[in-house]
């Protein structure tokens, strides 16, 4: 059993109507840059919320953070905080607006001449900007871990990045913000947060049982309440519970301690990467792969899963991996996600092109590093 | 489903070993007082550790806080920090130690004169000293939460407070404290933090599904890891999974935005006032109780507790229940503790006693208010 430390002090503020509560929480004399993305929060009242929330405060708004934002985009919040001396960032908008406002507020007081090295070579800084977010697609879980994923549009570089400095003061999440969320948003987020769940349970067991417990939980409601929300995200129980789960799926809870996989992520990336597939939806593709080839090391955990998540009882061990992958699938397609290469069009090319590149990059991937490139090629091959 | 604020910003260290790292989270300027117990953490090698750990930093320790702390035992360490001006404290003991300590973290710098208002009459105090813990003894979760219960021996008032100051900066979980613990405590800490998780768990639904899984994750592993770990508790694994669920149990996560109950607690209470049983032992004789005369409130979740934590699939609503009660029982015995009044030599006069302390005060106990004087009555004599 690993040791581990665990800290997590965003506080959230949780349920309808507590937009309004983020006056309690920025201090009163802050100069606010309220950071946002395509607009849609300008149609939804979540603006028009914020903005009443803001009364009293001196601030501006700064919008057109990208779904993967880019390091260019964000550049120009930062000289704008700088020659205007905002002290506190209030991100609205998805994982992609917290992730780039995090961004913003680590590079603002950043003195090298290449705020790009905080991300690509770990560069330290200090004083990072405060913020808080309101959360308006529930999925990434940025609204309450101190990680962030930004795009480098010049050099084509999609980068990692976290620092502890770089938890939000606050988030607010209210479920009724997804009301008119478009109903392949919804479903990308249901299966985001699932999957973030998977790379942290699916794994050889180090006796750590809460924690597989408590991951187990998140899939079950992300089972129960997942096809509801996504046929009609107005509708508040099934909202607030997948708000929840995809903030409880990557804070740091189930993943105090235990081994983690993140080889299907890495795989879903390069798909993207080659395709532009939605995020979540190269996830749904690769999963059943990763299952399928690294059964094997993966099998007692998978027999857990078809029984406790799934309830299956019946049958060998194989038999209830091979239900509960179908079960899987089967989720999937019932929240309108297709889980096959061919479904978007994708190739034996890709295929080749990703497992060079991962060769070139000589990765193992995995929980255990056994995710060679030649697994890889036979995950993607199963999933033709 | 109500709103909730969750905010909780302890950093946990947790594993073997961890009391080295106190030194990286105590600023090295501070002058720390450590409060401790009863002496056992000389015999054990915690304070050893500890002292290890402080080398180098300017300390002096304060012991002798006992068991149900003692507001005129807290306040000669109140004394003490303020004539010798110590500005960092850390608590080395069980739930005890902590809640005392996080009385003295409160009491130092208020300004008036009797600091027993603080828990009295709520009465504000202002920048509370920053304080840690190292463990050891799991069972109440005072190490991940804000609250804590003081005795003023004077007046025989028991009284809880709580306050956000009052959040440990971090706490070390190190399961291999536990090694040389009797099994009696032992057994007290895993029926405590069963019992805080029922009080939270066992109500009408009101739609946070996530929340009622979580509640069961702890309640499965405390069955499954407590009797091992109540026979030896230095089994590694059994106690890490116990020590994280009872942190778990209540640090606020599975009581986010749910209905409580507490009457369980609050009738167990009287039983210690009045024959001073332990307070573990005290709530598993009354919960069967609580669980009989509620039983149409509860019905709901008492089936799916059957289900979902004992995998109960067979027979009615009714008899899912009763083998539920009775397995639950059975746990309960499992690890020593005997569940009836007559065990512990306690007779109707007392349940007179009880039921007339309560009328007095007019209580209405539970979730929603319906464990009045005659259901308490009840409830006892269930437990005869």
């Amino acid at each position: 059993m690993d040791n581990f430390n665990f800290h997590n002090p965003t506080k959230i503020l949780f349920g309808k109507g507590k937009i309004a509560d983020i006056s309690k929480e920025i201090p009163k004399q802050s100069k606010v840059l309220v950071t946002f993305g395509g607009g849609s929060i300008k149609k939804n009242g979540v603006y028009d919320q914020v903005k009443d929330a803001l009364s009293g405060y001196s601030w501006y708004s700064f919008g057109g953070i990208e779904p993967n934002p880019r390091y260019e985009t964000l550049m120009k919040a930062v000289e704008k905080i700088r020659e205007e001396n905002f002290d506190y960032l209030l991100a609205v908008g998805g994982g992609s607006v917290i992730d780039g406002t995090k961004f913003i507020a680590a590079a603002v007081n950043y003195e090298g001449d290449d705020p790009w090295q905080i991300i690509k070579s770990r560069a330290k800084f200090s004083d990072a900007l405060p913020f808080g977010s309101v959360l308006t697609l529930p999925a990434t879980g940025s609204e309450m871990n101190a990680g962030a994923v930004v795009t480098h549009g010049a050099t084509q570089e999609k980068l990692p990045f976290g620092n502890p400095q770089l938890y939000p003061k606050f988030s607010v999440l209210d479920p009724t913000v997804t009301a008119t969320l478009p109903e392949k948003q919804a479903a990308n987020g249901v299966v985001d947060a699932f999957v973030h769940v998977i790379e942290q349970y699916m794994n050889y067991d180090n006796g750590y049982r809460l924690q597989q417990y408590f991951a187990e939980s998140i899939l079950k409601t992300l089972i129960e309440k997942g096809p509801a929300y996504y046929k009609d995200p107005s509708d508040y129980e099934s909202a607030a519970n997948i708000m929840w789960c995809s903030t409880m799926a990557l804070n740091g809870l189930i993943g105090a301690g235990v081994p983690q996989d993140w080889s299907t992520h890495m795989i879903g990336h390069e798909l993207t990467a080659f395709h532009e597939i939605d995020h979540a939806r190269t996830l749904a593709i690769v999963l059943p792969g990763t299952w399928k080839v690294m059964r094997e090391q993966k099998k007692e955990r998978l027999v857990q899963y078809a029984e406790n998540v799934w309830d299956i009882r019946q049958g060998s061990e194989e038999e209830k991996i091979e239900q509960a992958v179908e079960k899987t699938e089967q989720f999937f397609h019932a929240l309108g996600i297709k889980t096959r290469l061919s479904d978007y069009n994708v190739g034996n090319d890709t295929v080749g092109k990703i497992v060079e590149r991962m060769s070139q990059r000589n990765w193992k991937l995995g929980e255990s590093g056994l995710v060679t490139p030649d697994k890889v090629k036979l995950i993607l091959e199963a999933r033709a």
